[in-house]
């Protein structure tokens, strides 16, 4: 920065603590929203690391829906925990939060996934959008939440 | 309705008046709103039966998100016209959408859709999830479009 006149510094400093502490539009997410959400996310994650699915499922309104690849739909808390408890084991997930974006009590997330199957050979990578809204005690809850794969299907082989 | 009583069936009238009539809540969408983002649903459904992913991509943002499963996420309308574009070829495809719920600015769409190929037996249905945003022309634009297929994967055939 050398060289740099210092009120160009200043100017710089000024809008973005600007920015930063702007408080948020009709149309925006507060930073306190936008932060809740992004702890909701990484307890998300660590819970499916984890395998536990009582943590995970919470996270989700009553009625949440969660809308895996290759199956149907499933709705509501019970039956999405049951759908992870079947889910075969894996030795490691990760899921890396992209952006978090809003407007008064509705938001999403999109982020990205790591897993890591315990059958050599079968790790997946992919991606998810989700849906939260406010709820009266002030709580995010998810109440879709979509993921799939950036792993293209393997081509049968020709026979030969 | 014999023998309902007047003043119940005129309050029952004005209850559904009011509801229907109601001005949306800051955390709800307008029925305009709701109704102009069907439009367009139904709009996308016909310009990926018809093949016309111009019009199709016209729906998104310049820089919206198509996130397809089995592969990368896709930014921008060129790049998602050019992936549309390579699609392999298909007689039939139709997108319901379930639920179109909003808040503000900030709105998203629940469906699902059956699509058929050009190749005997391989017909689709899955589901999608859409990231809606009212733009500055009051207009509203596809911000990120998720889909998975309900379809089990083929389960590779036992050897014998």
């Amino acid at each position: 920065m050398s060289g740099t006149p210092h009120s160009t510094v200043l100017a710089l400093c000024a809008t973005l603590i600007a920015t930063g502490c702007a408080p948020a539009g009709p149309h925006s997410l507060s930073q306190a929203d936008q932060d809740a959400i992004r702890q909701i996310e990484q307890e998300g994650s660590k819970a499916i690391r984890d395998r536990n699915f009582a943590a995970w499922t919470a996270l989700f309104t009553d009625g949440g829906e969660l809308l895996p690849p290759n199956g149907a739909a499933i709705e509501g808390r019970a039956a999405i925990k049951a759908w992870a408890d079947a889910f075969p084991p894996y030795s490691g997930f990760e899921a890396t939060t992209v952006s978090v974006e809003g407007s008064g009590d509705l938001a999403y997330a999109r982020g990205n996934y790591t897993m890591t199957f315990e059958t050599p050979g079968q790790p997946d990578h992919g991606k998810y959008l989700e849906i939260y809204r406010k709820q009266a005690d002030g709580t995010w809850k998810l109440t879709h939440d979509i993921f799939n794969s950036d792993v293209p299907l393997p081509v049968p082989a020709a026979k030969s």
